[in-house]
């Protein structure tokens, strides 16, 4: 690791490696953007995010909560009913993936139209 | 696709979660990162990605440079030297990949206690 401004990342034996290899995912992403309007449970997240398996969001989610980004609540209710939200630290993350992800619904256009230059038909 | 600031991503037909698969991942912001300072030659690109395979990395840049983001030159020297850098829409996407691993940076020792609070041992 050095003083560089995210060196850390660059090497693959540097914590913050591991911690950008799950945030930096397309379902990483995902999750912790869906979860900025309030906490969801596990189905209305798998129902808002489209194409991610039941195996890739509980995997997603553990990774989440195990680095403190997620919290994971368990009410007392027959049966038990589960539910996800961001951490404050999890917030701050969300804030820039969201810039993130709104840069990239923005300019999607364009870049779809740099794809069909490079690859035709 | 709806109206709501960044819902595109969430449906996977949608052409900007095709962007984010390539942008979102770990390989793709840490390219993205690396080429902020100038342009760089592919073996240069290896040796400051810790970890990369000269597969995935060339996979992933012609993701990019099929994306619009990179830019791929090629010297006309013997051998031929190859060069890759930012569009100026890979300049915009590099800024926000860069606020996201300069976070992930500042808070990485944070989030590896929450990490050995999870899993201890």
């Amino acid at each position: 690791m050095t003083a560089q401004n995210g060196a850390g990342v660059f090497d693959e034996d540097c914590p913050s490696r591991l911690v950008l290899n799950h945030v930096a995912s397309r379902w990483g992403t995902l999750i912790v953007s869906a979860l900025r309007q309030g906490p969801l449970r596990f189905h209305a997240l798998r129902d808002r995010i489209g194409g991610i398996s039941e195996k890739m969001l509980s995997q997603t989610l553990r990774q989440l909560v195990e680095d403190g980004l997620v919290e994971r609540t368990v009410e007392p209710t027959t049966p038990p009913r589960v539910s996800y939200e961001l951490t404050p630290l999890g917030g701050e993350l969300a804030g820039h993936v969201q810039a993130l992800l709104d840069w990239i619904t923005l300019r999607a256009d364009e870049i779809v139209a740099a794809r069909s230059r490079h690859r035709p038909g």
